[in-house]
């Protein structure tokens, strides 16, 4: 195997027919443990070839890569002396899915959120400079990452910084779903073109520009790099290449989105919020004719598919660009629509200022349905969604809503559509436990008690679904030895519960959440508390003050601070 | 006056020579307002010709026109009905000096923050679209914010929407500071071009191009506007038009950065916490090479003017674009260099994910230097900095630190210069108050006694200067009456001084602060104190769960929360 060989011989010395059988290697090897251990499959594939030519052509770790987002990275690891170790990809504390400092001296920038590549290389090819070192720095960028505007920004700023770098624009008509928008275009009139010619904006920005029509043809990705590299001496290079995601494997070229991100084979299949979030949305749209659905980028992983092909003229997939999707459904709810901002929680950080001063500054009736809330595991601390109750807890005018589990989803949709101000909904990927209540009304800030037994001397206040099977397995716990608590789901995070909160009466109160302490729920129930006098004795359960890495949801919870061992303990303890 | 025959005639049945009258009566306005209440000068005078222009082509209030950012809406308020009320600019309850909603139906959608313009045209003809409406959307946009990324994901998103909107692109080469970037440099070249001719780019992107040599001259501006909406019945339109900022006024033509914002004549002149920024950094840039300093389109409002000339190669101003400030400087650190982003509290907010995701979560020592924090007064609730001790409080990491005054900002900057981690420093516009103490020292996470008395039955504890003034007043009232109490400068909100908060024998802890309750100080220490059973009362004083609108610093503090009379009320109180 040539890739193992390349522990004690360079790739310099390798034959281009051994680069070439390198590459099959590699994408053996990523495919293998993709099904294996889940993770990136597609985008990985796609970028084999460009990657061999990088090693062949420059000298890392002495030059640099910053790989954007960094679905496209496996080649690089596994040519960077991470083979051994790439059998625990995504595996609490193995090789993660993502570009990682702490990892490898070959990774010189984390990245997991689009967008950030050309800034980044910009700013350590200053670094290089002011530090008079000899080295190049690359950004790898895929062309969904290229409708962000944080590039536009990097790139309207490369003539500022007075530095150069070579950009490889990694140009597979795809982000997660079909990339879109005004700049695709331009760049598949391009492609299409019979030779890749270049475009006067890039001059403007500083940029030499070179296209490679098969970025999958290791041959013509190395002279292309050696041409980009000679340029280099001038300025800054942007190589435009044309690769096929999922190449190699006619299952995912055929299907790259379904096949961009994978699941280990074999494993559990659970009900996704986002089935119930698709078939609610289009239930009340086919009552509401002015309900429309933004997503960026993943109108399938959100569950959408459906709504897209029963609504095409109210559903509206902007690309990567979270900013814009957030003042787009500000102003068409100023125009009097009723919009849906469907996202991830990790990625809707990016549109946090437009959250404060589009939506709710001016009072909007935007409803943002957060998926992948929580701790998200294996994709690390780049994905995990822990900090969204806090920072929208924070902004005034906004009520957020937690389902207990994917029915509540439906109910809290519902109660939406009647809402005519600023909603968040979040919840995580899947659930399964469905939890029964006697009232199924939903009211603004209003909870139920799951659980309820006169004089209980403990109660606990949690929130979201993984919170509340927490809850009630410590309450079977307390039943079994001839104990007893109330439980609460407190759908609502904000407003709180108030009138719920007065009556309490028990002497122990315990809260849970999926997301950090600070700022969250727990720390809005204490005050509440406080102000209103109650003398209770408190005990939050959420996440602690640090980056979550890898691992999975359930031991990740129980090593930061949500521990239901330590809950059972907590309440066995103050009960006895 | 023409200005005030509007009333009754409207400005379609005007003469040419009226309009130009009319719009040397507006200027005359819009100066004269400004010089007694503060606002935007250099900006509105440069809007004048195309706004009348703008009012005699198209039907305001059907048709629809989104000012991005705002500082160029004054001539359009006073064409708008608003001219009796226009002597109240910025005041409490008068007319705002950006677009809004509440105050006029002409008013489509408030603004603030750069870039969003663009987006909410495209969203409210979306709107008009689907619910079969007749009327016109426009975006009138700066050069300035033309850069900001935010624009980029609208254009690229304009083809996806499948809607027409007309956008007006006042091109001025200036932000606050001078325009800068890439696109500057095309827009340049296509004004000194003979015709103003097409961009390739804007046509993937779906828009028609139209120039304007000179964009204040009524009549060439009419011209341009009727061709304009004629093509609009074909798709999106982008008018370019070049445009003098300080139009009219030599001192402003000339001198259009320091004639963006002004403050009212007479103003009094305090101590700017940016004078002491700009001389500190300038100091230990000059011990420590690696010190870079970066900013977005304000340099000289930040106090870095001196910085910038003395180290031009270590000083970066990339326009108005937060997120790719945020990420060159964490990429800054991570190739070994000691960047500063210096920028207004409300405005980081753009950067949130970056500081998240780029910054702190590789732990990179990059300081940011944030101004404006707290109420910041007269420009209402689209620049109020009371949110981000929260939003910075909630992540991993990241100190933040609230200098007492301006001396304090000097130390603690020479603190950061040492410390190899994420740093936040924030602070108001201006101070005068010098707060002595024997301890001088900055040491991570320590607070320090500004008054201490054995036996105090009372400790307030209060970061940053507005919340020390208030404290240190409530001492005065106290001891006139005989009694006491501790005051504290809670220098660092994040870490707590835990040991101080421990060792605490006063029954009553007070805190305050210039920032909202939720996700702040007073939540950090109220948790500090539950988790060490302090059996103490506590009473926070921070503002409550609202947008606060624009009006005087002090009364704004005192209606939202942070009232001295009710600080000094619940002290004597207690202690009676």
């Amino acid at each position: 195997m040539i890739l193992k060989e390349l522990q004690s011989k360079s790739i310099k010395n390798c034959s281009r027919n051994e680069l070439n059988v390198l590459c099959d290697e590699l994408r053996s090897v990523i495919y293998e443990t993709v099904m294996k251990c889940g993770g990136h499959l597609a985008s990985n594939l796609g970028a084999v070839e460009s990657t061999v030519a990088l090693f062949y052509t420059f000298d890392f770790p002495n030059d640099k890569i910053v790989f954007d987002v960094g679905h496209q990275c496996y080649a690089y690891k596994l040519l960077s002396g991470r083979l051994d170790r790439f059998s625990q990809l995504r595996k609490a504390g193995g090789i993660s899915g993502f570009p990682k400092r702490t990892e490898s001296e070959y990774d010189c920038y984390d990245t997991g959120h689009a967008g950030t590549s050309v800034s980044a290389a910009i700013g350590l090819a200053k670094a290089r400079d002011l530090q008079n070192e000899q080295r190049e720095v690359i950004a790898y960028i895929g062309d969904g990452s290229f409708n962000n505007g944080l590039v536009y920004e990097a790139l309207n700023s490369l003539k500022i910084m007075n530095t150069r770098i070579l950009i490889i624009l990694n140009d597979n008509d795809m982000s997660i779903s079909p990339t879109v928008g005004g700049m695709h275009d331009m760049l598949s009139q391009i492609k299409e073109s019979k030779k890749m010619e270049n475009i006067r904006l890039l001059e403007s920005f500083g940029l030499t520009y070179l296209g490679v029509k098969d970025g999958n043809d290791v041959d013509e990705m190395i002279d292309a790099l050696q041409e980009a590299k000679s340029l280099l001496k001038n300025g800054s290079v942007l190589l435009h290449i044309a690769t096929k995601k999922g190449k190699g494997y006619e299952f995912s070229e055929e299907d790259p989105t379904n096949t961009h991100g994978v699941p280990p084979v074999g494993a559990p299949k659970q009900r996704e919020y986002s089935e119930v979030l698709g078939e609610t949305l289009c239930s009340i749209a086919q009552k509401n004719g002015k309900i429309t659905v933004v997503s960026a980028a993943m109108k399938e992983s959100l569950g959408l598919s459906e709504f897209f092909e029963k609504y095409p003229e109210r559903a509206f997939d902007v690309g990567i660009c979270e900013e814009n999707a957030s003042v787009l459904c500000a102003a068409m709810a100023a125009g009097g629509l009723k919009p849906y901002y469907t996202i991830y929680s990790t990625f809707l950080q990016r549109a946090f200022d437009e959250i404060i001063h589009d939506v709710c500054s001016q009072d909007m009736a935007v409803t943002f349905c957060i998926d992948r809330a929580g701790i998200s595991g294996a994709d690390g601390e780049t994905h995990q969604g822990v900090f969204d109750l806090s920072y929208l807890s924070l902004i005034p005018n906004l009520a957020i809503a937690c389902p207990k589990d994917t029915e509540d989803l439906k109910r809290i949709l519902e109660f939406s559509a009647t809402y005519s101000h600023p909603l968040a909904i979040r919840y995580p990927r899947a659930g399964k436990v469905l939890f029964s209540s006697e009232e199924t009304d939903i009211r603004l800030g209003k909870w139920e008690y799951l659980y309820k037994e006169d004089g209980a001397n403990a109660t606990v206040l949690a929130t979201g679904e993984r919170s509340l099977i927490i809850a009630m397995k410590a309450l079977q716990i307390l039943q079994k030895q001839g104990k007893t608590c109330n439980v609460v789901n407190a759908r609502f995070v904000k407003p709180l519960d108030e009138e719920l909160l007065k009556e309490l009466q028990s002497e122990y109160i315990v809260t849970i959440e999926d997301n950090v302490f600070n700022g969250g729920f727990g720390a809005a129930v204490n005050h509440a508390l406080m102000k209103l006098e109650k003398t209770c004795k408190i005990k939050n359960f959420a996440y602690r003050d640090a980056f979550i890495p890898q691992g999975s949801v359930y031991d990740l919870q129980s090593e930061y601070g949500v521990d239901c061992k330590e809950v059972d303990k907590y309440l066995l303890e103050v009960l006895s």
